[in-house]
């Protein structure tokens, strides 16, 4: 007998049909034998709904209210999951996030969990109910309600796994599993059977969002093995669990980010603390710079070219013009027709012919490299938009031929 | 400066309009230097909506389960209300049932509240915050969320008011207060300034649905001041207080009930023991049995007629020929054409013409009494539907002569 932690998300119930096919999944589960906790989003738009009737009241409305707003909507999904399951006939219990022991900081609308007291959880497990858990919420020390922020559910999912030392923690999205490419782009996308937390962290911020990156690294912290797979299509869907279990891939996949911008400031005096003056006021304005390059002109100066998400170009412009007011405009370049092209994989590490095997294909391609930007784990490379997706399918077809 | 307990209902929150004119209320209440606990229904349709859609998952779904899910109604509400009174820069908190500290028993919707934890209301009234509190909800002994069933904000208002020990406690409702009679209906009704608990309690078992009766019991047993008013027309409401507080008034008002049906059982042997079998019948099917009348007839039997709310006739009937299985339908006669008119007063207790004066004023209108019930300070009449109207303005008249 095992212990699954299964996470649906808010498209998973948005209505009573939804919910009816979820209960279906977790009474299959705990039919098997097995003890299952089942961590639920809100209904659907419900969330939205709820922010945009305290927006028409009060705009600044302050976080603890709406904290204390939001969180109503997984009461709800949770009490009507609960029904649905004991309409079926399966002893079941919902509980709040309170209720389920989940204490967090004071940081409403977005909370860390500090702790999951266990002892009402593991008395319901204990007289064999499934029990339906609201993600996305706790308590704080005040006794006042939190919420986790932009994917919370999924954080909730992974933390009650580890808590509880569960065997398995299956999150429910819209996809089957992680592919190598976007499926709907790359004709010859496969799905992955297993992939490790670097890897997938990688893959999310490269545009590939399947999973929130907290939540991965949460796993990978606490060593939960995480299960991605479809609500809807019943079949094994992709593991994320540590590298030494598995066999290293040479390349995992290969994902497109659209949200980048990229800036160029050119003929800038070649003298010391010159990019230390224009990263600190990046920095200041919390602007997340990604891919950088700093070319020597021949004539004294230089050039400092760097990538940021496409919404902080205006941003990025304020630090760049505070750093050297002098800048002339026509020294200061903004290119938003771009976009990065990753491949990720904990197999490069170990074999130095991944990166020339990639640019070979974008060669072969005819496109042409503006930057490149490595890790251990993962190369990126950004293009002109419009290439983009030639640009995966040639990569995708390198490192996946078709059989 | 005093403590003044508000209770605003779903209609008087139903949008973002309606709650910004209730906070408004609020507003003054506080801005006059009195502390303010406010406590809301949810919102309009909220808990019907829900109900709707537990039903349509799993219509037998636990009682449980059930308060899990429409408590979320008010956890909105109160938010919202919070959020309007931030918007007019005003400290608030709003809080839960048990963050308000309601405790109650496990009787799933229709819990009775066995104690108020006041500590946490306290230190929020003492850092002069208005308190918003979601009515209805309190938690049980097992930390599971319970409701208190129909009516049960004024009793979460009326508790509230006793616990803390409130110099008043109004509730707002879509009438200005309790008025002499029907003031749709009858020209010359006017708005009582006052009226004590006993009235208010008869008042409402005639029909004239303005409070919860279990909120009027409690605010009896603790001697809360009720003051009952619109959230619309601002303008002083009817007071409910104690006896002893105010002048007598022979007649307080004239109330119509139309939920009754007459049952008349005829030629049933005059034996002993006629009655019991017949009200124990009644009894054991929790038929809600108001006026009886028993007539011995010349030829050694006798009929008993008696009223029970029309929604019970059925059951009334299935009691009867348990009770008498030899019983003819000739000998059974249920009249649903039939509406009880009431008069309601503490002062007709010393005043023994009251009883005629009504009598008198049926009689010139020509109206026929069916049957007369009579309490220390009520009498009841049963009269044809038709004339029920007629009977009211008649009495009305009589007792309030226009000046």
């Amino acid at each position: 007998m095992a212990l699954i932690v299964q996470k649906f998300g808010g498209t998973s119930v948005k209505d009573a049909p939804s919910i009816a096919r979820v209960a279906g999944i977790v009474a299959e589960t705990y039919s098997e034998g097995n003890d299952v906790i089942v961590v639920v989003s809100a209904q659907g738009d419900t969330t939205d709904d709820l922010i945009a009737k305290a927006n028409e009241i009060n705009p600044n409305h302050s976080r603890r209210e709406h904290d204390m707003l939001v969180s109503a909507g997984e009461q709800i999904s949770i009490s009507l999951l609960a029904m649905a399951l004991e309409k079926i006939g399966l002893p079941v219990v919902s509980l709040l996030g309170w209720q389920a022991g989940f204490t967090t900081n004071s940081s409403y609308t977005a909370a860390r969990i500090k702790k999951i007291n266990k002892e009402r959880l593991q008395n319901e497990l204990d007289s064999h109910k499934i029990v339906v858990v609201a993600g996305f919420q706790g308590i704080n020390k005040y006794d006042d309600i939190t919420t986790l922020g932009r994917g919370g559910s999924d954080t909730s999912a992974v933390a009650l796994a580890a808590a509880l030392h569960a065997d398995r923690c299956q999150i429910f999205t819209d996809v089957t599993g992680v592919f190598t490419a976007d499926p709907r782009k790359v004709k010859g996308a496969v799905k992955l059977s297993e992939i490790t937390y670097d890897e997938m962290l990688e893959l999310a911020s490269c545009g590939a969002q399947v999973l929130n990156n907290r939540s991965v690294e949460m796993a990978k912290k606490y060593n939960v093995e995480l299960e991605v797979l479809s609500s809807i299509e019943r079949e094994p869907g992709t593991i994320v669990k540590e590298a030494t279990k598995m066999e290293k891939m040479l390349i995992r996949g290969v994902a497109k980010d659209n949200d980048v911008a990229r800036i160029s400031v050119l003929r800038l005096p070649d003298s010391p603390g010159i990019a230390f003056k224009l990263f600190s006021k990046l920095a200041y304005r919390k602007v997340n710079v990604d891919i950088i390059l700093q070319s020597v002109g021949r004539d004294g100066t230089k050039d400092i070219t760097f990538t940021v998400p496409r919404g902080d170009d205006q941003l990025a412009r304020d630090a760049v013009f505070e750093a050297f007011p002098d800048l002339t405009e026509d020294n200061f370049i903004v290119d938003t027709n771009v976009s990065k092209v990753s491949i990720v994989g904990a197999g490069m590490e170990t074999h130095p012919g991944t990166a020339s095997q990639m640019f070979e294909a974008l060669f072969d391609a005819g496109i042409n490299i503006q930057m490149i930007s490595t890790s251990e784990i993962k190369i990126s490379v950004l293009v002109d938009q419009g290439d983009a997706d030639k640009a995966i399918s040639a990569i995708h077809d390198s490192f996946f031929p078709e059989d």
